[in-house]
């Protein structure tokens, strides 16, 4: 066998991410390493702390990137907070729910789930009668904005409803962190997690994640230790305190935590709320020409991310030899259908630095000619 | 607060990892990123595999990149093939042998300690010992090359002696690979685990693990589900799996894996032995100098790391001014003391690009210059 160094084609990347990293975020990447103890290191994970808060809109003080991807910061939430005594309420609407199930499950606890269709927001009249029926319930976990069909739920309604019911909130905002509108301490979401290569533009491999001040207490008075060192926040905590004492726990990935600072400094520049008004204006556009084109979205328009616009695949289209074509002939990446909707639909990303108006355009224009092209 | 780009100073790193990372391997880690599905990244995944198989020395098929560093590769090993039911002996003479020691006591399973004086290879008439007592046990765990103390056990006899024994062998090569010999399938080790930040020059947040047939076996045949579900080898295999018919687990850490795929090129064209030889030459040119300096090593030289020269600091000397002073005036990081050697060690590292001259010679250079400034 014959190796070369890897060159890898330039893609547009318009699926369910990883999205485009600009030539910026790349940039930063590829400075040079420094120990994770530098303190020009330490320093700079301080900042990453604040944007985060930022992007999360919370004070929670401990709120860091973990050094993984976005299923490590699922399942630091879920390993960190609940125990096998604990009961917790899931809702599911599509493949990310039921992943959390599983996290649940493997730990020993009981979970009670709340099923709404998938390509829908998830119930809330479904989940306030479920926390009726179960009083002993201690966690709400739900996902903002399901990947797999590109649904988003009413997570303000939700963490509502959990409150009054006196339950602590566990919120999946992998797809929804800088592409739709979050407030993590208005919300009352007691842990969040989500992912680098999403909204945030930035090269996958880290998950921001941010517990509250009644999380950080539940994490401080468990009576068995977390079952994963690697993911045991009591430890990780120690490690991103900014107070001149940072403990070892492991080491960062010091270059991708620079493209992630940096990431973060654009969606700051830019600000939220503009960020968030920039994937609304170019989903209008894209969905303006999928209609155009005869496709049919599988979200209800009010239940829509802009960020990923899942559409049916017409019948006598060739799924596979459409993704093919657009990959092999414009090098533009989009989803394929995941878990009940394999086969069946297309996701499209307009995700951070992907939600621009020439890749709208481009997308239009390579679907158009694939589906001319595949269809029988 | 205001934010800028974040540039990080040009720094020599000769601590205990990471260590220096190449312009050649920055500049892979900087190509644009593609889509984790995309043909051409499972290709190249593909390649990771092989050349991890070259770098291990072994034909195990189930040899891949964890998407996670190094700490989480040793929990991968042990949530997969512990169970609470299960005895392991751990060997400590350092830190990281503790760790272990946590990871298999948060599993429940029982834990039997083999203590060896840290700064030593581990005894093996020890372990010998202790298996003879102990017919019960299933596993043996151990470091190959201790990062906190700079010692080297012999892995090829605890192995045998494990073997004999009848147990599994859970060996720890975060600090080894690449820098010293290293045969898995030779000294029947069944999991392996390293780190990409080390002798592989790599940035860090990788972790490679090899699991040998009789591992899978018992990973296949576990009667509970593995407690983590991000580290549920039995689903990363399916992810890894060149069949073509890969099911999605997570997002990898795309451009992480581009360095770890130039990092591994680099070790294969320089060759595998080539590499052992160019650590222990340039560890020759070190130890002569720092011993021209007074300096005493922690390790008898026949159990010494190359890579990583643990020396004792001068009574009277400042450790934490000579160490800042050789990162503010040199751009040179090396290691504090771990653990029992915080404040009593120093950890001069030379691993993998950082095996050079140009490093030997300005680390002697910039030590005197030190201990002659902040001695007493």
């Amino acid at each position: 066998m014959n190796f070369n160094s890897f060159m890898p084609p330039q893609r547009t990347l318009m699926g369910p991410g990883p999205s485009d990293v600009s030539a910026r975020v790349l940039s930063a990447l590829a400075r040079p390493t420094i120990g994770h103890l530098d303190p020009a290191f330490v320093g700079m994970m301080d900042e990453i702390k604040v944007l985060l808060q930022k992007a999360f809109i919370t004070k929670n003080a401990f709120t860091i990137a973990l050094s993984a991807p976005g299923s490590a910061g699922m399942e630091a939430c879920f390993v960190n907070l609940v125990t096998a005594e604990d009961t917790v309420v899931v809702c599911r609407n599509g493949v990310f729910g039921g992943r959390m199930i599983e996290n649940v499950e493997r730990l020993g606890a009981k979970c009670i789930i709340v099923d709404s269709p998938w390509g829908r927001a998830v119930e809330a009249e479904k989940l306030e009668a479920v926390l009726k029926k179960h009083p002993e319930a201690k966690f709400v976990a739900f996902v903002h904005a399901e990947t797999s069909t590109g649904a988003l739920s009413d997570a303000e309604t939700l963490c509502k409803i959990a409150k009054a019911y006196d339950c602590l909130t566990i919120v999946d905002a992998v797809t929804s962190l800088g592409g739709v509108e979050l407030r993590v301490d208005d919300w009352q979401i007691d842990a969040v997690y989500s992912g680098s290569q999403k909204c945030l533009s930035c090269v996958p491999g880290i998950s921001p994640v941010s517990f509250s001040e009644k999380a950080v207490e539940v994490i401080k008075n468990r009576s068995t230790p977390v079952p994963s060192w690697f993911l045991d926040q009591s430890l990780v905590m120690n490690y991103w305190s900014g107070e001149g004492k940072r403990s070892y726990h492991h080491t960062a990935p010091v270059n991708s935590l620079y493209a992630l600072h940096e990431a973060l400094l654009i969606l700051n520049n830019e600000g939220l709320s503009q960020s968030w008004q920039r994937h609304k204006t170019q989903h209008e556009q894209l969905a303006l020409g999928l209609e155009q084109l005869g496709l049919k979205f599988v979200v209800p328009e009010n239940e829509r991310l802009p960020q990923l616009n899942t559409v049916y695949i017409p019948d006598g289209v060739d799924d596979a030899k459409v993704r093919s074509y657009l990959l092999n002939e414009y090098n533009l990446e989009i989803g394929a259908g995941l878990g009940a909707f394999a086969g069946k639909a297309w996701r499209i990303g307009l995700m951070g630095y992907a939600a621009r108006s020439e890749n709208v355009a481009l997308c239009l224009v390579a679907l158009k000619s694939a589906i001319a092209k595949f269809s029988t």
